[in-house]
């Protein structure tokens, strides 16, 4: 599973993002608390939660994990039924405070509020095109262009305002949105990132994972359609269908399964943990390694690690060790981080490995250096040979929907062949999984985007695309100042 | 002068805001720091300061006063030679932090950023009108309109467009605005709020006082003219009338002399501790008193006192210590505090009052409650007698311009005579200076807006007119447990 | 392995304290920060640093982890090449700050410094010995008797003072203390508590673990000997025995192996991690099961798990998911927390364990609570049968030297037998490890305290001997305002 | 008056610590609060209230302001009707946590608690002696020393320990200290420092300065008396006099009334505002000024001032205006406190001064630095002339007792004749008061300590004497880094 991200690990792929929201479910804000607790791993560097008793709309949010946010709240302060929150993972050095969501505007209507997973490919045109007429963004965030759309005298005094604005909006997206009254959520057409329905009581709730429902004991219902928005309000819940995806045509992002969800949630149908073990085990297939043992790096490889061993026959042993007190919350000299070619997360069990030949099973490679640290730390540690193996095939292309992925020339399967990258990492051996056997292992290979794999993007990228782009369009302005402190 | 807003007097009147400005002066930011920082009385409640090097525009802004915001700033992160800075004193009880001037956003050509003193009576109804095109409004003040109409292509697209942009607005105003290339800075067509321009080395400042002006060690050039617009650049300095105003119309602020500059600045052409002095003797003219001491309440009252004595040869002495440490930070438990008929900000020095027939000279009385407190602590103390002797008119109309008296309700003078209120602060006798007086003592009479004495608005106040017209407007959403820690 | 110690899990045994230090060693301080991150595991409530450059010792700490304590130090404020740390776990709710260690004082000669692990049965008689004589002590800390000895002349004027101090003391203890000039550690004679000693180029290193040796990158020398005091300076380590050991009497605690120490240690010369394997496989010889799935509660029972697993041949799964994110920093609402009878730590993974008849494995069961609110989670996931095992044996009777169980009344199996446990966490079976299979798993069974499972104790424990003995003789004096907030 | 010590002023004598304590008086700790924030200017560096409910002695305490270390305290957690506070000032740069008052320890019989004002003199050799025996200190603070005293059984198993062992302390000292069950309340024989007492319903009160006793309501009773120790608990107050001061010996601080006491204070049974008025006169007999004009350094100039104006004829005016906002809170670039000769806290009124012979009234003259750069800013300002006159003689000696002057060597009266002072300072004239003078307006004239102005020390000065020697004894360890954050 996934952990804060440390500049240890520029490599790992980096989620933006979960979403979960409730309606009908008394003291609504400590339970959206625990939602967005269980969602935690898919963004830490924000959080919000926006709570209306129908009459006032409260917010709280701020920079940093759930618990640290809400640490001290009076839930009191934060009364109400219905609600909607959000963790973030920005892809920004110094994040701007005022791009932490829920999104909060006072609009001639009232309040709107949104929460949105996913990216944006036509944010940056749409904007240009509303400053353009006199609009002023808050933020750097693609997710504004709705609340414009939203406020638009073109969309807001038509039939559907929500639908028509969503229906314009091309990308990935899983979006919650609410006002006093009414909580929404809509999914894109293709469906890129995954939105559940669940029911707490008379009430109902929506996360990005099913994991948030099982943490608040809420019952799973269905998923939130592509091209679906869901109204819930005190007439209860009714969904429609915002715009018809191409038939058969669908883009659910396959690294979800591979590293995002959590191994407990249940992700477009397909339990997480069940996926992996079987990609592990097709991994023992495709690329079956000489070998004494079979160890996970955790947490993230540690189902495919047990899928592989069970695939091989080779047994499965803890050879690395987790510490779980690494957070962002120390800086370490730079000379000593310079210098020490021991990692402060992981350990190694040198009683596990000496003297054997290892295999070792993770998620992804992106740009290698973690991999090839890691497996030096095997090599002193005693192992005698380290076999690397990859639970998704070579990471080729960037994503424009929503991971934060290194750029291209980060990528290292941009330009390297296997067998360059396992020379550079200095394995024995390097396998990755075959982007059929990825799919086939997952299920319904057709309904997923495999674009970071192949190049093939689901949706047209125009230029000034990435999830930075809006950010780094606008480095005219600088807060960084206001959240530091001196450093003389 | 001016302190923390204390709960024990919300009778006193209470300004809004300080602007600071400089252009072509090297590190910017530290000086722009010191300025502020001799402005701090006109507003404690938050701080801000932005600079540009010519490329990138840096923020820093924040609730408190400007020591506490900037406490551990690294200047190094507050780069160049231009910047403005504001210090805020808000209306509502929890303050939205959005509101926090300068407000500062990204525009399609760049960077805006603006700070203001004064009240625009024409914010709300324009602020309606631009929501209702679809513009998204960042903040609760009336001063983000003119974001809103720089922004416009109305204007933006036509010949002097900042201009036209001021010439719309209607009230009182004192901008400063930047952009990374230049300072502007602009006053009301009627002069309602003071703003003066310096020269340090070759760089210009601009300020709300001339106090500010002397801290930097800057040399007074000369003032804003109402209705000008002040640009300075790269290419110097020039000044252009945006709006004509009516032939000899005036409505200066008199309060500025009465109570809110530094008794060190030079206002309106005049210099503040003169016209108090003058304002003391005017007063001893039109209310003699028998008695055998004169004593200020300070440190508002002291000038006045000064001159009450030297007018009416009656020995002036130092009846109340004041207690420098009072600030906002502690909780006086709600019993002590009710049970207190003490003051925490003023001890009387009994040895002084003793069998004195007192007179107790302030600068204004606005609900009464606190000079009645205090005169009860002269009493107890032993005086004899207590007249009191008030250096302004009667206050029997709000003020729509930019000071937060209170509300017509709870202005002691709006349904009280002279008598009653004598009666109701327990004084022997009381005093006030006279229309008249007030303006002879301060010199050029015509020039001055008199309308918290008199009710005659010098621009007409439409509906929903007041400071805290958009505050009152959006009570539907709630930032307050934002800042808020538990209470259980 | 470990976490902070959460309300959740009043239940687990916990341990008190960590040590870590250097001689020799360029740059201590970093290096000693990085050690302790490695024995967090062992104390997560408070932490300290105390080095010297030779001249001047230098001292920082404070509550909370180690990355907490030290998030923003610059470590040019620690100079020195010589130090000891100290990680800390307290036993009472409002810990004191004086209590955090190392303990530094200023003698006569000097200052000292020392960071204990262990617990002194015989502290309490002795401060009330001296504290008759007028010795005031500064915190409840057992630990502190060490300093009053080392500063009273009876031992501080004749030969041998420190090892004269160490001999009359009695329980279980692994000391670092130091002066400007040297590093000295030492352990109890009867070797209850790990201490080690490592090089690290030109410099020495104690640990309480090994794992802190190989997070630094220090190579193992050996482990400090029951009874030995290790001196380090500018001539070089020498050892002496401070007390001889009754021949052959060993009392190392067992739960080193069983819970404490990271699996990737050494500890008394045995691998921690092949040790618990050995539990595990051990366990399913005594207590087999007829099961589909073996799975641990993580991280604590994993390594036994595994061995479980392969002993008995029922594959391993991961049934419980882990969210890292658990920390001390969030208020549950009592509501939510009462109701909520879903963990906020671990989530069951319900793919794995529907329909399945499930052994789950764990390090030990204390009160029962969090065993059985565990396996109402799994079945409620869908699990059909549970069956608990437990790698070690009932825990009968409290520690007196430096574990913090609960107290005897707390300890479920001090007053149940096997069978009515069973009935109490509602499992379908449970079954302990034998004391005997325990020490045969572990090697070398005549070295290993076992007082816990048998009150059979190594060290006659007088009254007033628990570790809170001091804290609870002091109920007088309560610093527990000092560092909390108003909560009106 | 006195304020927040700035490094602009470091030739400002500055006081070590208030104290104040009440028995009997219902929710005393917002009582205690109270008090202490009328003594704030009395120490600024740290304070901290103990309190007792008869049964558990609670503390707070904390670096910074009074309204600063309580401002979010919750005083329910501070229960009980008795407890002693402090407010210190501290002469390290560094101040060490442990040496804020009250200091508090656990004895065999309990908790004591002591506050002390004043410097004992022969604190560091019994310190020492102490030392020798064993004991171990806990803070770098004279006042310490009463605790080992107290817990000494040569003291605590004899009848009147606590008279003995203040009657074996020399120097000066007004002691508050605490059981659970009671409050005492000490002077030392010669009566250095001030200690009144007051009644407040049916409790009693200890106060530094009767301005403390008006700010609660009690009213004055009457002073400790030298050599005095009276003791309140449930059976009511007593005094005796544990030391019989020499017949007609004393040496009240003389400072007290030049600086020190508050204007509103009655000290040592005089007025202190009217003594300050008396200094004015005297000084306007001794050293008459042909001037326009005679301004006061705000605050602690303005009673001489305005006596100085009633004794010459000569009117008073405010020529200097105090920035309120002037507080520890802010970091000023290095360049431009360097560069500026400006003032960030006292800002000249031109207007005033223009053109103007002025006279200006200070209490002392410490270095020099502060009266040079002021006197500076008034000519820069326009004043034809400047006649600096000082209430207090010639400092030429330091004071052992208490005051943190500067070192001999800083003293700018200690090498410098008045015509040298003059010179350096840059002022027209130059008169002090005669010591004959400063008595004779005081009043009973033999009973004031003068040493500081002759360096007739009535208590004999051994080595190691001054306040901050023990501080300077202990060079060998640093907590500094424990305050600080990271600056890299």
């Amino acid at each position: 599973m996934h952990e804060l991200a440390d500049s240890d690990e520029p490599g790992q792929p980096r989620e933006g993002c979960g979403v979960f929201g409730v309606f009908g479910v008394p003291d609504a804000a400590p339970v959206i608390f625990q939602g967005l607790f269980a969602l935690q791993h898919r963004g830490q560097e924000g959080a919000g939660i926006v709570v209306s008793d129908g009459r006032v709309v409260r917010v709280k949010k701020g920079p940093g994990l759930v618990g640290e946010v809400f640490s001290e709240t009076a839930w009191s302060d934060l009364p109400g039924d219905r609600g909607i929150g959000h963790v973030r993972y920005s892809t920004t050095g110094s994040p701007r405070p005022e791009n932490i969501q829920p999104l909060v505007v006072e609009c001639l209507d009232g309040i709107w509020a949104i929460a949105h997973n996913g990216n944006l490919v036509n944010a940056a045109s749409m904007r240009r095109m509303y400053q353009e007429a006199g609009a002023i963004f808050q933020t750097t965030t693609d997710s504004e262009i709705l609340i414009h759309l939203l406020a638009d005298p073109m969309y807001r005094m038509r039939p559907r305002p929500v639908g028509r604005a969503l229906g314009d909006l091309k990308g990935a997206f899983a979006f919650l949105m609410m006002t006093k009254n009414c909580v929404m959520a809509a999914r894109d057409p293709l469906g890129f990132k995954p939105l559940s329905i669940g029911r707490l009581g008379d009430g109902l709730v929506f996360a990005s994972e099913t994991c948030a429902l099982v943490q608040i004991g809420a019952e799973y219902v269905r998923d939130v359609q592509p091209g679906e928005l869901v109204v819930v309000d005190g007439n209860g819940m009714r969904g429609s269908t915002f715009f018809e995806p191409e038939k058969g045509r669908s883009a659910q992002c396959i690294f979800e399964h591979v590293y995002f969800a959590r191994p407990d949630s249940i992700v477009f149908g397909r339990s997480v943990h069940a996926a992996r073990l079987r990609l592990g085990e097709r991994l023992a297939e495709e690329h079956p390694a000489e070998a004494d043992i079979v160890i996970a790096v955790p947490d993230s490889g540690n189902s495919a690690a047990l899928g592989f061993s069970r695939g091989s026959g080779i047994p499965l042993d803890y050879g690395f060790i987790r510490n779980h007190y690494v957070g962002r919350t120390f800086i370490m000299p730079s000379d000593a981080k310079r210098k020490s070619s021991v990692d402060m997360k992981l350990a190694v069990v040198s009683d596990v490995v000496r003297d054997k030949r290892v295999v070792v099973v993770d998620d992804s490679i992106i740009r290698g250096h973690t991999a090839r640290r890691r497996i030096e730390c095997l090599r002193k540690a005693g192992a005698s040979q380290v076999h690397m193996r990859v639970a998704s095939p070579p990471t080729t292309h960037p994503c424009f929907f929503g991971i934060d992925f290194a750029t291209t020339e980060e990528l290292i399967a941009a330009d390297m062949t296997v067998d360059q990258i396992r020379d550079y990492i200095r394995a024995d051996s390097l396998g990755y999984i075959s982007v059929e056997g990825l799919l086939s292992a997952v299920g319904m290979p057709d309904r997923y985007c495999t674009a970071c794999f192949s190049g093939d993007y689901p949706v047209e990228i125009g230029e000034g695309h990435g999830k930075a782009a809006l950010e780094s369009a606008a480095p005219l302005l600088d807060f960084s100042a206001n959240g530091k402190k001196a450093r003389a």
